[in-house]
């Protein structure tokens, strides 16, 4: 519980109008995309400032009050979800503007809770590029995006969110603002503060503003799609790829024969690109910054190659804007396309991209000795490793008694990830869904470092405590 | 002084052929390029595995030693040169075997003593690329490159040193073991400690092994050397160079007339591929991965763009690799060629790209009013913001009366690089040479972070003490 008395002062920071019951906030605030995690606050604040973001934070650092920071509240793992009534839920939600644009040095610089998809017009109304994008960019935030180091299509050519960043403005544990929003490509004053911030799911203070790389923007796009015979074949192909298409490949992603059947049956207006099935797929995407014209020759070449050495089965490369998008979205409907199956057990793992193939024979045998009927539906970010390894249920199978499953079903999946010596966070974060796992899988030095840094920064510990790290 | 008895119990973990006093160590280990610091060491210890350095930095943990860590011995800052006789030089070189390299995944696993032209010609063996680069590639290792988080000619595409690494081992403070040599794309669990101790400047640990990111080699490599009449045109022509050749812009370097006749005048067989004078100059390098011919035809239509829109004044693509790399030791050889004229004050700032040609007014007007006669020779990595921004005495002055100005010229110059939001250490660290003015003008609440997390990891401060962070 916060004490009326220290509810008031926390409100008179923010003004009556953006100091919220939890009743008045709602679902909007306090419940998340896949309802696993039921948000509990005693109290959502919604400041507009950095400096009121700093005065809050310092408030709560004085009177040892746990402060929640939520941007779009889009997360998958629980870490932008306030556990308790003791808590403050802390909305970047009104700090989103888009601060200055630097066509020049080609930079953004940005408000926390400016949402992703604003960005990436913003960019693109200069004649940039703001690659990073995920399903949720039309609700998702840039500060949660940075907070929790977002991964997503574009990554394979221009890296994760932490890439996509040259300096961060924000709010430490004890109140004080770090001025950091600097544009600069190189500067090495002193240890990495923006990107020991970045990724640390708001446990080491809130980020409120940021300078963003943007790019140029290609002025050539062509998708293919291919089919393939065995998962052997992914790699080979994506060897062939580079080859040919060296940085311009900006999209190497795969699904499974399970998975397309999936998205074919549930999708409106989806059609199957190539006329014969195929064990595996695979969605190439080859940018030019010339032409459409060079980025076509660059996709048949490499197209030519793979046929020819036997890595691709069959090969479609789509005659419009509007077949690209249709490609697209056969990869992109795969999250959604599990729902109607029935109750389906999630991961997000990577491993060396070059042992991906590896992976899922073994992954699959561990799964099926243990759950024969289980319908594996592998899919992901090929080139970066990246395998969001689900699992449906068994048709026909009782779904509750399915997800009873999830923790044993987790643990040989993620065992064979350890084999590989993969992460068994790719691209989530760990939050509350994952903390008690990292605190025991990781090695002891490891977390042993993790725990000084986070109680050197936030020794009463009041940023979102228990999420990431436990102490 | 270490006691003769702690002496033995140091040199036993590395065997007495590898612990060596001073003397015998000599210049190899205890003088630097510039000859700005001389190093005094008690002891110097050269340890063959990540074992050996675990267990001198844990007995350097329970008796309170200073440990130095030092690589190839090419940092520009004094940050690898110990500096009383109780402190221990910790070699990195036995350290320096390519562990590890995975064609498919791109990634190279090495220790971190590797000299760095080794790793670049054991990816091209491979049929890859590594593309930091820098001077001191013969001699600086690994190792280095990441503690001081090098930049180079490559950072322009590529990035620094810390955008390409994967993951780093590295022994802690208390001689614990990081075993992070990950070859994962995406990894969230949690904290980014790698990022941490790259650009660390070995204060927070040693970095003993690493992995690497590899590139698709380059096909085809294309330079060219422009003329233009004013620096305002350098970023003018920079916007042209990327809207032609986006990502597959590798190389963006300037210098100035000045510069231009240094060169000219102490290189041997240098020769001025223009045929008139221009005030400034721009080095352009564009790859290809599909052709020599692809690459041309983009350097030919960015720059007869440019020379439409006035922006260069006359310009020259090298006809042969051989005039290519003529091209390049034009602008390498800057750095040697101010020698024979005298003192040299140097700095090695950085400012947002798109207000080099401002900052270049701003700066110039600083140093001539106080010194009218000086000569002023900026270079350096254009596309970075990155401006080595150094100062030649007058012609027939005195060069220590000059050099004894470098505290108040530099003085200027950093002033004008703060109004412009910029960095005085782009690229070289921050070392013995930086540490009093980072502590004297990085935001309170910045340093105050690096200093917490520095105590928090070395309570003992016996790693690198005094570099970088001042407790």
């Amino acid at each position: 519980m916060i004490a009326p008395a220290l509810r008031e002062r926390f409100a008179a920071i923010v003004g009556p109008a953006n100091a919220l019951s939890p009743e008045a906030a709602g679902a909007q605030y306090l419940r998340e995309p896949r309802d696993l995690f039921q948000g509990v606050a005693g109290l959502v604040l919604r400041p507009r400032s950095t400096e009121e973001v700093a005065a809050i934070v310092r408030l709560a650092s004085q009177t040892g009050t746990p402060i929640v920071p939520q941007g779009g509240n889009t997360g998958l793992v629980g870490g932008q979800q306030p556990r308790s009534k003791g808590e403050i839920l802390l909305s970047l939600s009104r700090l989103n503007a888009v601060r200055e644009l630097d066509r020049v040095g080609r930079t953004m610089t940005v408000d926390a809770g400016a949402v992703l998809q604003t960005i990436q017009e913003a960019a693109d109304d200069a004649g940039l590029f703001f690659p990073l994008s995920l399903g949720a960019k039309g609700t998702c935030q840039i500060g949660g995006n940075l907070s929790s180091n977002a991964g997503g299509t574009g990554a394979l050519a221009y890296g994760t969110a932490r890439d996509m960043c040259l300096g961060i403005e924000a709010v430490l544990p004890n109140g004080e603002i770090i001025h950091g929003l600097r544009r600069l490509k190189k500067d090495n004053r002193g240890y990495d503060l923006r990107n020991l911030l970045i990724g640390a799911e708001g446990t080491l203070g809130v980020i409120t503003g940021a300078v963003l790389k943007l790019f140029p923007k290609p002025r050539g796009r062509e998708v293919a799609y291919a089919g393939l015979k065995k998962a052997a074949d992914m790699t080979a192909l994506l060897g062939v790829a580079e080859r040919h298409a060296g940085t311009n490949l900006t999209g190497f992603e795969f699904l499974s024969r399970a998975g397309m059947e999936m998205t074919l049956r549930h999708t409106q207006g989806a059609r199957d690109p190539l006329d014969a099935a195929h064990e595996w797929y695979v969605l190439i995407e080859v940018t030019s910054q010339r032409s459409s014209q060079d980025a076509r020759e660059t996709l048949e070449a490499l197209l030519t190659d793979a046929l020819e050495s036997g890595f691709v089965d069959d090969a479609v490369i789509a005659q419009s804007q509007a077949q690209a998008e249709a490609f697209w979205t056969l990869r992109e409907e795969m999250s959604w396309a599990q729902k109607p199956e029935g109750g389906s057990i999630k991961h997000d793992v990577s491993v060396p991209v070059a042992t991906v193939p590896d992976f899922l024979v073994k992954a699959s045998e561990a799964v099926l000795a243990a759950m024969p009927d289980a319908r594996i539906v592998p899919f992901g970010h090929l080139g970066d490793g990246n395998v969001h390894y689900n699992i449906s249920q068994p048709v026909g199978a009782d779904t509750a008694a399915f997800l009873a499953r999830w923790d044993e079903i987790s643990h040989l999946v993620h065992a064979v990830v350890r084999d590989f010596d993969g992460s068994f966070s790719a691209e989530h974060g760990i939050g509350v869904l994952k903390a008690k796992e990292l605190a025991e899988t990781k090695a002891g030095a490891e977390y042993a470092a993790m725990v000084a840094i986070k109680t050197a920064l936030d020794p009463n510990n009041i940023m979102n405590p228990g999420k990431l790290i436990q102490i």
